[in-house]
């Protein structure tokens, strides 16, 4: 995608091929500052403190940092051990597992020698995969929003609202929440998108930066306003991505989703999950049971990021001193509240039987 | 109630008898500001740009600016004239009409010699009844409280979600939904409460303030939380104020009270609805419909309060530049999510037969 008239992805390798370049994402939409990861280290902070995030995303940027693990040390017990910091930088996103297990198990099988190089290209075939999925989404995303917008009166446009940010800056590129609604714009289809501000990380805002760098019509609102607009006719769709799909097709995303998924059911607006198939945790049935939900730090509620009236990125805290806060990060939306997902093979029911037709590989094995 | 021992209300007239007393809640909590009221026009500013706020308060202050108009020219035109200027100051909240009619009527019915005195009777008279009612909204709700603290395993907590601030600092004195809370903590009750956020324009906040000074137990949280909360049992009880109630007992209240009516049905946790008789419109059956929700500024939604890194109030600009921002104040949850309403009379069901028959003389007549 473009910024400025410029291309990128989110993550890209540097020329010397040994580092990734990502921007930095505490700082977005306030500061474009790209950074340089080179170590395992610097990849593992990165994720946990979210200058990288969304789950497709950092499934490569960790890969790239059990690649730059292994070309310090191709042993065994180094990629294990290595292996284990990384898969618990973050519990809920199923990606960043699927990742590391990929180039773990494609490194063991070859010999020391052949392993660094084979590890980034695992690395690039992940992230390359990774455009070409979310561009598939993207397509039968977009045929979606073509049936809604041929049902609307002419003229009329088509209101899609999304939580959090599940666009390029969550993938490597097109995103998935976000592929369709690119697409639609680029058709010229006439798209607007509510952009749920989604505290207390106020992904939104990136969602909002995307949006406007694409040129597609936005507006920001507060978490709590969605459902007041589909009580009222103002939401056609609603699109989100997620960290996790469950078996039987239970969707864990950013906290809040949950409560549009009862208020899109309660007033009858399609509510769609795009994902790639990396999503799909088919060793997990009960999303609300079995899924861990990361709890951050409480600081990230009470503190709020954005610019100063001096024009510099600032911090303002907005609890009142010593107030306790709590920072859970994601919930699960029960798969009856699903209308269907899109995936890059195409649409499926959130239910087991559709998801093992869509993808028998998947859970053929799986309980 | 108290700040830091000294005992407040939310409103009080001066010493001289000519103006009023407030808060700047625009401030708080991150700086205690008394404002003094003399003119209508400061009364009408104080409500439109929310340094005071809460449907109950804003009566109160209202009519107090009904009453300033009437020291400077007791005619029937000036008090029509000025009773229009003051009502249309906030459109959603139906206690600012409520008092402002009261008012109206009674110097109305008087020579103009006694109007100026009688004007500052009624508004005492409002303000020392929002108290009564307030206390006996807590002592109704409290024995709510008892109930499911007595239905808990012994030495467990009552957690109780409340969403914007319907605590004193939005009446009077004691609150509508925090008025139990409190008579709860005073009695040693062990409650804690999850304190929405309350975006965009953060009352929650208000509310932290507010029980931390009390020394209630509570947390705050996104407003995007209670879904997970409830979904996790986190939540054994729902209590909101409100701005409107129709006759058919949808309730209008803070942008996002629907959203947590909706999980609180779904995952069967108690949503009850606290409010004095005022905020009954006998005129309006269904609010989805019916009530006009507010919207204000856009910037009320990027631009964000608190205090900065050298420890002095703030203000943040959250949304990329130029992005749109929409701010809908209110939104309307359907009678059928209610669990119960709790007024000063005791509790009653969120529908038109109950309502008649706890307040006959409200609904007696109306359509």
């Amino acid at each position: 995608m473009k910024i400025d008239g410029k291309q990128y992805r989110s993550v890209w390798l540097s020329d010397d091929k040994k580092s990734i370049h990502i921007f930095n994402q505490e700082r977005l939409p306030y500061s474009l500052e790209i950074l340089t990861l080179s170590t395992m280290a610097e990849a593992a902070d990165a994720i946990v403190t979210m200058k990288t995030r969304g789950a497709p995303l950092i499934g490569v940027v960790g890969a790239y940092g059990l690649a730059f693990a292994i070309s310090e040390d191709t042993s065994d017990r180094h990629i294990e051990d290595s292996y284990k910091v990384l898969v618990e930088t973050r519990p809920t996103a199923i990606n960043l597992k699927w990742a590391l297990q990929r180039l773990k198990q494609a490194v063991l099988n070859v010999p020391e020698i052949s392993r660094k190089e084979l590890a980034f290209k695992v690395c690039a075939d992940i992230a390359d995969e990774d455009v070409e999925l979310c561009k598939n989404i993207g397509i039968h995303g977009l045929e979606l929003i073509k049936q809604i917008a041929a049902a609307k009166p002419e003229g009329e446009t088509v209101n899609i609202m999304t939580h959090c940010n599940a666009g390029w800056l969550a993938t490597v590129d097109w995103g998935t929440a976000l592929a369709p609604i690119y697409m639609a714009y680029n058709e010229g289809i006439d798209v607007h998108v509510w952009v749920d501000e989604t505290r207390p990380r106020n992904q939104g805002t990136l969602t909002a930066f995307e949006l406007g760098k694409h040129g597609v019509k936005h507006t920001l609102i507060a978490d709590n306003a969605g459902g007041h607009l589909m009580q009222h006719g103002e939401v056609d769709m609603v699109i989100v991505g997620t960290d996790r799909v469950t078996a039987n097709g239970d969707v864990c995303n950013k906290i809040g989703t949950y409560l549009k998924a009862l208020a899109a059911k309660e007033n009858r607006v399609p509510f769609y999950v795009a994902l790639p198939s990396p999503t799909i945790d088919p060793e997990v049935a009960d999303g609300v049971k079995e899924i861990p939900i990361e709890q951050r730090a409480g600081q990230e509620q009470s503190h709020v990021q954005g610019i100063t009236e001096l024009g510099k990125r600032g911090i303002v805290n907005t609890a009142p001193e010593g107030t306790r806060c709590a920072n859970y990060a994601f919930d699960v939306t029960p798969a009856e509240l699903v209308t269907g997902l899109i995936t890059e093979r195409g649409f499926c029911d959130a239910n087991r039987q559709s998801i093992k037709k869509m993808f028998p590989e998947l859970l053929s094995s799986s309980k």
